[in-house]
């Protein structure tokens, strides 16, 4: 009955010791340590080794260590078995955290106060109010309903688009191919927290961003993406910001990451650049809501947030 | 039945433009236009030329622009008459965006980001959950509550002192000289939206600094002041900040406005500088506000946010 860990990328250490602090009757392994592989029921992965969860007769359940999952469903030899996206509400807070500390930057014009505080200038500018700026988040799972919900509270008018339909108080809906164009024209901020499927790869490009509103309080389209560096083409971002069709811009994702020291992006104007931190799991806080997910399967009740492998997500 | 507006240190065009537009029936006056002083009513201001607003016999209620009122209760000829702070909930949510965003800067470590970012380096640092920073907000009228309610949505743990006690759902309340103490030694970032009056005159000095938390997540505790610049004392600030003491801090408001080109405090560490923008009067939406008072007074209703003389907010 022992628990895997398999990540590639990073050191699992802090994993390690945080699951076994939440669990000490359960036995941790990794895929260099010597057990049997029909011990292991339950796996905590991040970019496994293709192939490898395949190696595990006895397998359960794979949960996949962050809210995408891109990394399991591209592996063709992934077992037909049920993958959990680790959602709690920790990481969705902190991924509101992200999206509104940027939309902020953005709205309260930190690039310029920023430059005027280096020159020691003192140079108040005009400010527009919350509910002058039209925010359009695309992915409306738990993290945009989250992040919109928050965004509304601060009296900013949030739209949302998504692949099929939903309803959100206060929000205005948008969905599907025929849904993309209309929801870009009335906003002046656009987040993405997309998942990374066939349908959003590429998705945020020219196109796109020639799509945004041009007549916001905030002097052009600003653009965020926090979902996943691939749905966004970066080299049309990276000329839109440079010929001034966007005004701004946030990525903590990025096509490559991490994003290599040439990058043009680093030094685009006005672009706030994270390394893919937004939402980064907190392994106590995920450790116990994966070992309560673990005792309520054990117990016979269904698992939550199950990936759908059709849709991707 | 004038509306007199009387403001100093700048121009009052946009403002006589949003009254007309709010009020066409009514007439908008300058101290320096022709009219009969025994006309006006109603009095706009910004720190009057003192003894000024006595030479208007008729005159019944004074409407301070901005939610402090220093710039009046300072003058000794103020005439005894109703004095209204202009509260409006766009100014309110304001401040609470400028409250928020400098939170989440320190929280978020983007004095780190930036750097890495100018770099052009990828350095992910380790993330503590909102849940676990402390946020003491002194000062809890209108503005701090508000900040408060936003500040807890996000997930800070959220305390406040005021003078006298008030109680908010959610937030530990501390309150007057024997309560601050306790407040500071639970507070890792420290929000000051305090009025200046004789009690808060340099009352953020080394003692408030130093009894501040200093086993917090952040590394050292963070203060925050956009209240007035006079309840700091903004040596002690700069010292600690640059002794270490201080992990970082964010001011919109100064002891000198603006503040001086030479000034230390622009180069400070991890400091973040506003030029008073805050929670700037937007003239359309507060014209409306002041129109609907007058309106409101004029019907014998009573009048909202008025101003106690004697605690001097």
């Amino acid at each position: 009955m022992s628990i895997l860990v398999a990540v590639r990328g990073w050191k699992p250490d802090h994993w390690i010791h945080a699951l076994r602090a939440a669990a000490p009757e359960r036995t941790v392994v990794l895929p260099g340590d010597a057990f049997d592989p029909a011990s292991v029921r339950y796996a905590l992965v991040w970019k496994p080794e293709p192939g490898y969860l395949r190696t595990l007769p006895k397998l359960e359940v794979i949960f996949s260590l962050g809210a995408g999952v891109d990394h399991l469903t591209s592996d063709p030899q992934l077992p037909d078995l049920p993958v959990v996206r680790i959602v709690d509400p920790d990481l969705t807070g902190r991924m509101t955290e992200w999206v509104v500390m940027n939309v902020l930057l953005h709205h309260r014009q930190h690039t310029h106060y920023a430059a005027a505080q280096a020159a020691g200038s003192w140079q108040p500018r005009r400010q527009w109010a919350a509910g002058a700026v039209r925010v359009g988040i695309m992915g409306l799972g738990e993290l945009g309903t989250d992040a919109a919900r928050a965004l509304m509270a601060l009296g900013f008018e949030v739209a949302g688009w998504s692949r099929t339909e939903k309803r959100l108080d206060g929000v205005a809906g948008f969905h599907g191919p025929d849904g993309l164009a209309p929801f870009l024209a009335r906003t002046d901020i656009l987040v993405s927290l997309l998942p990374l499927t066939a349908a959003t790869e590429n998705l945020i490009d020219r196109a796109v961003i020639d799509g945004l509103a041009k007549d916001g309080p905030l002097g052009g389209p600003v653009i965020l993406n926090a979902g996943r560096g691939r749905s966004l083409v970066e080299a049309d971002l990276l000329a839109a910001l440079e010929d001034g069709r966007l005004k701004g811009a946030s990525l903590d994702v990025f096509a490559t990451e991490p994003l290599p020291p040439d990058s043009p992006l680093w030094r685009a104007p006005n672009l706030y650049i994270t390394p893919h931190v937004a939402a980064e799991s907190d392994p106590e806080a995920l450790s116990r809501y994966v070992i309560g997910e673990i005792a309520a399967h054990e117990a016979g009740r269904p698992l939550g947030h199950l990936v759908d492998r059709d849709k991707g997500y």
